[in-house]
């Protein structure tokens, strides 16, 4: 029962007819208005992300009242906003280049469908000229939602393929994934493991291949009971470390996929009185503070923070002028301390 | 040279004449418009806080076209935002009840002047319906300089008394300050110290104030040279922990104001191979998580975060509404743990 798409561009009368609603209705949903009942607003924004529905006049209205406010929105809970180093090296970026171009730069945290649906209707009411969107996992309808609306989108990380239509600013995962795979083989460890990121990230899938790449080209093995999913905490860290000492397999290396997670690690080697890097060298991702202060103190992958930030927010400055923005890909490096 | 104040309300006009500018350039510069000089809108915005002008056609204009926002405006740099843990506590709360009545939130930060008129001009451009303060300092304007845009102001912490008609919501910092003496006194202390926060907020001085008046009803000296100011910061507690150990003043108990500071305290103490608490008791203030992890942990006096962000978050809302907000001063405790 699905209506073919068509070749022209849909338009809001199209919207409306497959919503079942009235064109008035339709218009007010699009435009962010409350006086809708929940099942309206619901069928005619299905209806639109079907037809992929551009708002030609809402854009062009936007584009004509500028708010001169960016969101940076983090798509966590806030308690992970707050207690990740990463996300503050990001702003302080993002910061600096808004106040360059005369940007208020609005930070939002959203972890519920509620929460997204709330800053869906603010960029709707033509509050702010972009939003730069970090940690969003898997499939997360929301920045196609707000593109739709005709508010520039920028994402921190690789898009899934899928929505490859999006520009992203992205430290080199990849590349980041071999540079620990060989620091660990440089100090002679030959059963390394793994904890990785949340499985539903690009950041996850690209560090992992880099780190799994580079071993296989040594002709050392990964096999799957070395490698657990983790989630960017310090707390999992610790949890999937116990596990890795728990399941009988013998190791000597650990790529933790961010910093936290090391740190957590370290504490579960620790308390089996493993020593670092002697009986397991351990490298990191992100060389965020805490790497410093860490004990011993983390080798690890340095991701340049405030330059993503940077981009970012300069790359949505341009989409809100009516310019073009290419994605980037920023470069990453070994930074060799004690852990490996 | 200066005009009295009249005693009807001053209007656009009475700005206008006093700035020297056309009725028109003063309506753009109290409307945000962009297109005007600096210097007109410095002079039109010098008149308008004189007169103390409400452009009451902006504030009304404001409550028809509701944007459902809420900021959340922290006045430190973006790394004390991050660093202390205590606004993510606050933040909590006001998430919460900002979500249980369907406004979004906003976090700004404000660190330098640009940052200042960068958040003026967009409140001036109703894209927000209140905004809370939180770590005002001295006789920042901005809270008032928002307010007079019609925009509904909430404070967190008790305002310099000139300022006192904005509604807050504070802990009860005197009697955190008592309990903290209290804390040090049941240990034995006679020679206690403290590292208090930055001098231009109310936070420290009533803290301090708890504190200093416990101690003379008890009859224990506090004098000058065991009172240093701190910056509520690890990095601060460490340099001022040592800057009174090095003073040659003998001390046995020491309250920091808040938890951060003690930990960078706690540092400088086992540098100097001081056992906590048997050489030197110490108290914090906050219990934040960094508390509980400390070495050893933190006495502490606890306030009540989340709950500070939901009232003000309800009172804001509350103004926004075209309701009435009381100030609310919330209970402290203490929490006794290893370090007093």
């Amino acid at each position: 029962m699905v209506t073919p798409l068509r070749d022209t561009a849909p338009t809001l009368d199209t919207v409306a007819e497959r919503a079942g609603v009235s064109r008035a209705t339709a218009s007010r949903v699009l435009s962010g208005d409350p006086r809708v009942s929940d099942r309206a607003r619901e069928a005619v924004r299905a209806a639109a992300a079907e037809l992929s529905y551009v708002p030609r006049q809402a854009a062009r209205s936007l584009a004509t009242s500028r708010s001169d406010a960016l969101a940076f929105v983090v798509a966590e809970s806030g308690e992970k906003f707050f207690a990740d180093p990463f996300f503050a090296g990001v702003l302080r970026g993002a910061q600096v280049a808004a106040a360059e171009r005369r940007r208020q730069l609005l930070f939002v945290v959203v972890s519920s469908d509620d929460d997204r649906a709330r800053l869906e209707e603010y960029a709707a009411g033509g509050h702010v000229d972009g939003a730069m969107f970090l940690s969003v996992h898997g499939d997360d309808p929301l920045p196609g939602r707000v593109n739709r609306l005709g508010v520039p989108v920028v994402l921190a990380g690789r898009p899934p393929s899928r929505r490859a239509s999006f520009p992203f600013v992205s430290p080199d995962n990849f590349t980041g994934g071999r540079l620990a795979a060989q620091a660990l083989l440089a100090r002679g460890c030959r059963r390394p493991a793994t904890i990785t990121g949340p499985r539903d990230m690009t950041a996850t899938s690209d560090r992992f291949g880099g780190f799994q790449a580079e071993l296989t080209e040594q002709g050392v093995e990964l096999p799957d009971a070395r490698v657990v999913e983790g989630d960017f905490t310090i707390g999992g860290g610790y949890r999937t470390m116990r596990q890795l000492l728990g399941s009988g397999e013998e190791l000597d290396g650990l790529f933790a996929a961010n910093d936290l997670t090391a740190v957590g690690a370290l504490r579960a080697l620790r308390e089996r009185g493993l020593r670092v890097p002697e009986d397991v060298a351990v490298v990191g991702f992100d060389d965020v503070p805490i790497a410093v202060d860490a004990d011993p103190p983390l080798t690890t992958v340095r991701q340049p923070l405030e330059a993503m930030g940077r981009q970012m927010a300069r790359m949505l400055i341009d989409l809100a002028d009516g310019g073009q923005a290419t994605s980037v890909t920023l470069d990453v490096a070994l930074v060799p301390r004690d852990s490996a």
